[in-house]
């Protein structure tokens, strides 16, 4: 599963984008890092702030968006020119995106491993565990940030 | 796996909103279905317009992605005055949503159970498989359209 996955993301980086104009690539990802934020808002509240309010099959579930967003070839939403337009918004991509092949490359491995560790473990329900996977995540997500998106 | 999907959804309709303002729960929900279309638009081009372009692996991500769209529990995104408000852009929910709280649920089971079941197919590889779980996937989408979205 986290071998296809990577296979699929770094395939999509390599032959860069396939998915339409570029407003319509920042749309689908600020869509998709939109949906992955409420699925993150979601393990956050039961596993980090409210553990008494931990429900497995809930948290499994939003841990399953999470690896799905990572495994869809985000990759391809990344194609020239894309550092400028407005999908649902104006990006915050930085132009140093397009210098910054191999240290993007590593950091979206990161989150996709990430993702998948913690879509394991929560199907697995040990709340510590979880708990400790989700940083994991959330720490993968800051690397992306700090690296090519632009503070607000 | 189905069966949890099924009760997150029905637990989530049946508790109303848990996901923040409006406007959020908009903006999420509108996010999640271009996230959703984005890889059904995925599968469409690979399945249905250019079956030569096949990617067994690349097919099989989009519909996990489908998959955990429909099982992240987007009940929650339907709370109370949803029918109004302004997400990424002003939401095409019909007020009738709200009136029609069977037909609707057993519109989403039918969502539901139409992606788990092209993850499935997905997984597996068959081309022909593919095309027609993916089918009943966009004849449930239409459903829950022509039940309860304003026509564009």
């Amino acid at each position: 599963m986290k071998k296809i996955a990577l296979t699929v993301l770094l395939t999509a980086s390599a032959t860069a984008a396939i998915s339409g104009p570029v407003e319509e690539q920042i749309r689908f990802r600020q869509s998709a890092y939109s949906f992955l934020g409420w699925n993150t808002g979601k393990i956050k509240k039961q596993v980090v702030d409210n553990p008494e309010s931990f429900n497995k099959d809930y948290v499994a579930a939003a841990a399953n968006a999470i690896a799905a967003v990572a495994n869809s070839g985000l990759g391809e939403l990344y194609g020239p020119g894309t550092d400028q337009g407005i999908g649902w918004k104006q990006t915050r991509l930085k132009p140093e995106f397009f210098q910054k092949k191999d240290e993007v490359t590593a950091a979206a491995n990161k989150f996709n491993e990430a993702a998948n560790g913690l879509a394991k473990v929560a199907a697995a329900g040990d709340k510590v565990a979880i708990k400790e996977a989700f940083g994991k995540v959330t720490e993968s997500c800051k690397g992306c940030h700090d690296l090519v998106r632009i503070k607000e």
